[in-house]
């Protein structure tokens, strides 16, 4: 049993993580709830249980085995060496340590072995890396991945729960014919795409698609991995999708790829055009694992695929992962 | 002059061609306009004349120079044929003949010369098709095209005026948290996404995404090109967008790239980030060019690049492009 805590517990991935330590009857001890001084005594509920959310402080990063990190780079990058330094170990969902080469950066279903002799803290991968390798990942085993390039359609609680009112907000705005004043995203959601998420460096990347990039890199232990992404924002509440071509060192059929993924851990294949059966985002939400769906040849060369990737990015993108992260590590006695 | 005839002109395309034609000052002497007999009687406004609609019969098909057929494949089928039989030149929006290798197939900045000794029958392409080569004919004109990969986020108004008010129809109960019986997509579209439009073929591809494939190699002569694509509908009102990732014969850098994009007819580059500056659909709405942003290396080898193609599908992608072909062909004196 361990004393658990959930940094940044009040926002949308935070709760969602406090849900899924429930539902999975991970063996919580105790469990602390730290959020901004904004969101400080607000209540929230964990098995039947009324737990008051503190303020994130140094002091109140004291006594814990395991402390969830879900909110933001800048807190993690203050707090998170505090929560290690007094003893705790630390799963942290934001981009602050991920790509530093002492810290593991895991999917369990991909990479759980990089748990092995950690330093105190993992990171979890961002929400479109993580589908995107388990996808993957079987086929690298299974024949060497070549070249990645994947375009996404991610949804709106990405970018937290202000935004998701913004969706709404604007759409019905635009239902009613009435203007509405933006507050999150840069240009209109509603029923409209947003190319960009995230700053932009210098090449004309986006921060978002650069993750992808070099996080899946990591993840597969595969620095030479060719692969480029375009990450776009639409107008679906929760569930990223993407469209994923792949180049394989040698030639898996559709029919290979499907079996491969069928038996991969954390995949559900749904594929079956004949039954109007393929992954949709209102489809995943709610579910823990990675759906992949229009398996087909990838036509630009016979080592090629073509896949449709859909998950739920607050559960498996977000809180379920850093949930099996933490599972991983009490079982192989490494917390 | 040309007496002009439009078939569907009651339809979400045909509307849009009787708007672009007064728009253009296309010179018209006389405008007829048929639909399905449902649509008899109907009167639509053009050049402040009110034009009553007549059923699409084969007697109603004598006497025009020029018809534009946009009613969907089985009426082309039936009726295009003896249009030209009576003497008109048709332009064709429907699928019937576009693969047809005695019929031209024409986007006018990529292919006018395609023109050249047609026999009657001209056909336009699909509105995904349309928009991806404008973009990419240049670059394949300066360095070859070797490979493009495709993913869409294809706007709802491609499937007609019913779907836009499904839409809007969903929209509205979901946000209301009402039920909403769909009548025109298996699934919902409303903050959803439907990775398939159109039927699938044996391997797995829908018929819009090989229409986006054979479509192109067509058009730009190019039998051998490469190219795969990933069709999905997305809760959009107007504006098709494409993820486009290429791979050219000699390398083009995204400065180059831009320059020659600049350049193209048809052509409108939006690509400056730092002033937050990239296609997006509710912006090309009403336009008849194609935007391309996003402009930038395909970090997966160095002769590749990645694009951001948005255009307005009923009307470059339909309308504008058909309208197009009529002033190519009446510069020409071919009609």
């Amino acid at each position: 049993m361990y004393k658990v805590g959930i940094v940044g517990a009040t926002g949308v991935v935070g709760r969602t993580i406090l849900r899924v330590l429930e539902e999975r009857s991970f063996p919580v001890a105790e469990m602390k709830l730290l959020a901004s001084g904004r969101s400080e005594g607000t209540k929230l509920s964990f098995r039947g249980e009324e737990i008051t959310v503190l303020e994130t402080r140094r002091d109140n990063l004291r006594g814990m085995d395991l402390v969830f990190f879900a909110a933001g780079t800048d807190i993690s990058s203050e707090f998170a060496p505090v929560a290690v330094e007094k003893g705790a170990v630390v799963i942290d969902k934001s981009n602050a340590f991920r790509m530093d080469p002492e810290v593991p950066l895991v999917v369990p279903e991909v990479n759980e072995e990089a748990l092995a002799g950690h330093e105190g803290l993992i990171a979890s991968p961002n929400c479109s890396t993580i589908q995107l390798v388990v996808a993957v990942a079987p086929l690298h085993r299974a024949a060497g991945l070549r070249t990645v390039i994947v375009s996404t359609y991610q949804s709106v609680s990405g970018a937290g729960a202000e935004a998701l009112s913004e969706l709404d907000e604007e759409s019905r705005a635009s239902l009613e014919g009435r203007k509405h004043h933006r507050k999150v995203f840069t240009h209109p959601i509603a029923f409209n795409l947003i190319p960009a998420i995230d700053s932009f460096d210098d090449l004309g990347f986006t921060a978002e698609e650069m993750k992808l990039v070099r996080e899946t890199r990591k993840i597969l232990s595969h620095p030479t991995l060719a692969i480029t992404a375009t990450a776009v924002r639409v107008p679906v509440r929760v569930g990223h999708s993407e469209a994923v071509t792949v180049e394989l060192e040698t030639r898996v059929t559709p029919e290979q790829a499907r079996r491969i993924l069928a038996q991969a851990p954390g995949v559900v294949v749904a594929d079956d055009p004949s039954r109007d059966l393929y992954p949709l985002p209102v489809a995943v939400e709610g579910k823990d694992e990675v759906y992949v769906g229009r398996i087909r040849e990838g036509l630009v060369g016979e080592r090629w695929l073509n896949l449709w990737v859909v998950a739920d990015n607050l559960r498996k993108g977000a809180a379920t992962n850093a949930v099996q992260i933490a599972e991983a590590l009490a079982r192989r006695g490494e917390i």
